[in-house]
């Protein structure tokens, strides 16, 4: 990796073209340094503060070979790129976050390895390539359980309740079959996710942790500080250390995990990238996620992760954008609009964060 | 003046292209408002960061009309923008602040007449369009003093001190002869700024006064908190709010005062625009002045101009932006680049905030 840090003036690629590469682009803006979006729509919400922009597949490596050959760095808003795109991007430019970043967390089977791998506790899980190993997998974990298909899910789209073995037949049917880890569901008293910062150098540096609510499978609030003891924040701040550290990763990583009623921590899963859950620091930090991303992989010295304030995130979906008018007259909001036509139900259309003395 | 907001998904117009434009079109983006940007030099800074752009003469009354055609509301990043600009483009698009807030601010002697017919004290000046006239109002005027063009003055560009009377034919030669305002220098304690933002519907809010340090005539600091007493806040915020209503201003509008000995103020100038003593409030403030200038415009609810910590802006001139690596790594520092390639002296090529609990 070049030693040097890109000087302001340059540019770097974003496969992706939605709301966190908006986001990204914005706060490379304040470092003076430029955007140019791949992405595959041409409504991509990026694309309105990018310097320049391409409309192709993320398998059009022809396409794919000749962004990467205009731009210094390339970097990814999403962790489902196809493999192949990275690999084409790399013969052109640095691409980071580095591969393995994304191998890991394309696949929830080689995720659960990795982090129980490095003796970091998650959920009981089984690989099911079969019906037969679905029903194996039912008779030794603990029910209910998840059935969750091993390759693109988010937004808990890829994953099926299980809470009977006799639905081992209509759960299979509901992921088509495809190649699955069956999971024990954790109770837990809450949802936290720590963002972390991991440089080109090594140096890493964590955001508050942050104390989720999901709705449907998809964030609804991000609230700072969670309420979760000294030790536990430590200790959250470990495991993601260790899992950036042990991925080499470089840029910002979110590690979602459940916090158990005796305070002790089970990964549920990371993402190699900017994450919902960190939207808070635009507003409660004076570098947010997005601008120590860019720094990151831009080779800078990271940012302060420091928080001058409390924060509330509440994420706007469907039809929430309606109420637009009305957030932007409430006292201590800021409103994050995405700028996107459709508002579609379940798809995320802005967020608003509310901000409160540090407590 | 249409009484519906403009949604989000519309377009606005920005003339002018430099770092104001850029951190405009960033605060727009925020509202899921997207910008076009009308520059004069191709590698405008706010380019990188706009939805369209055109280069061209701000006096090409032909493309400023397509131009204006495109977009829903035309606004200017500076307050010098030809009067034939603003009047072509409000045939095709509602220009906002109005043409008066330009008239005014265009000339400075107009300015100070409009200002002292408000009541407010400005300090004492005569019009002045011959060496004759300078002579003689050197007779009246205490020295030492300066002589003023009336048009296109900005970071201290035209403007001469006058110490003694003898200099009155070298000054005049120095100004090039054009219509100018011979003005009494104010003795002040601090110099001291109020931004105040002017919605649609007359609504008004001010972020809290700051204090500017210049040097070589270029603002070089602006401090939050201001050291002046609570008095002299209410004060600044009643000159601030008058010169804003005479004038029917809409957006964001910054005005500079002088704070004398005994507390009392003196109207320096002002600047109908977002201006560069209230960029700590895109660090400090939930809502900056570029989004509230962008939320007026619009007609949408003027925002939180509430700050949450203290903070000291200082500008980075010139060969200041070779630090760029060294501040990056400050602790409590938020760095802002403006992307631009040239760093001729003088010239403003970024900003950083530091921010401290507030006082």
């Amino acid at each position: 990796m070049p030693k040097t840090p890109l000087p302001p003036g340059s540019t770097i690629g974003i496969l992706g073209g939605g709301q966190l590469a908006r986001m990204l682009s914005v706060a490379a803006s304040r470092l003076g340094i430029k955007t140019y979006i791949y992405a595959d729509e041409a409504a991509a919400p990026a694309f309105a503060v990018a310097s320049d922009r391409t409309v192709g597949a993320y398998d059009d490596e022809q396409a794919v070979a000749a962004f990467a050959g205009k731009v210094a760095v390339v970097t990814c808003e999403f962790e489902n790129v196809p493999a192949k795109a990275l690999e084409v991007a790399a013969r052109a430019a640095q691409v980071l976050p580095p591969a393995k970043s994304f191998a890991v967390a394309q696949d929830r089977l080689a995720e659960k390895d990795f982090v129980a791998g490095l003796g970091i506790p998650v959920a009981p899980y089984a690989a099911v390539e079969t019906l037969d190993e679905l029903r194996a997998a039912l008779t030794r974990l603990k029910l209910p359980a998840l059935l969750k298909t091993r390759r693109l899910g988010y937004d808990g789209k890829g994953q099926v309740p299980i809470r009977d073995a006799g639905e081992a037949g209509s759960t299979w049917h509901a992921i088509h079959g495809v190649p699955a880890v069956l999971e024990s569901m954790v109770r837990f008293e809450r949802e936290v996710s720590v963002i972390a910062v991991r440089g080109r150098g090594g140096e890493i540096r964590f955001y508050d942790p942050v104390e989720n609510v999901h709705q449907d499978g998809i964030l609804a609030i991000s609230r700072v500080p969670a309420a979760i003891p000294p030790s536990s924040t430590v200790e959250a701040r470990r495991i993601a250390g260790a899992i950036a550290e042990a991925l080499g990763h470089v840029g910002v990583i979110a590690i979602e995990m459940f916090e158990r009623e005796d305070g002790s921590l089970v990964i549920n899963e990371f993402a190699p990238r900017v994450h919902n859950s960190g939207h808070w620091t635009i507003d409660a930090c004076l570098v947010s996620q997005f601008e120590n991303h860019v720094r990151a992989i831009c080779g800078w010295p990271l940012g302060d992760t420091g928080r001058h304030s409390d924060a509330v995130m509440t994420n706007l979906i469907g039809a929430d954008i309606d109420k637009w008018r009305e957030l932007a007259a409430e006292p201590g909001t800021s409103v994050h609009l995405y700028g996107k036509t459709e508002a579609r139900p379940g798809r995320k259309m802005g967020h608003v964060t509310r901000l409160s003395p540090k407590s």
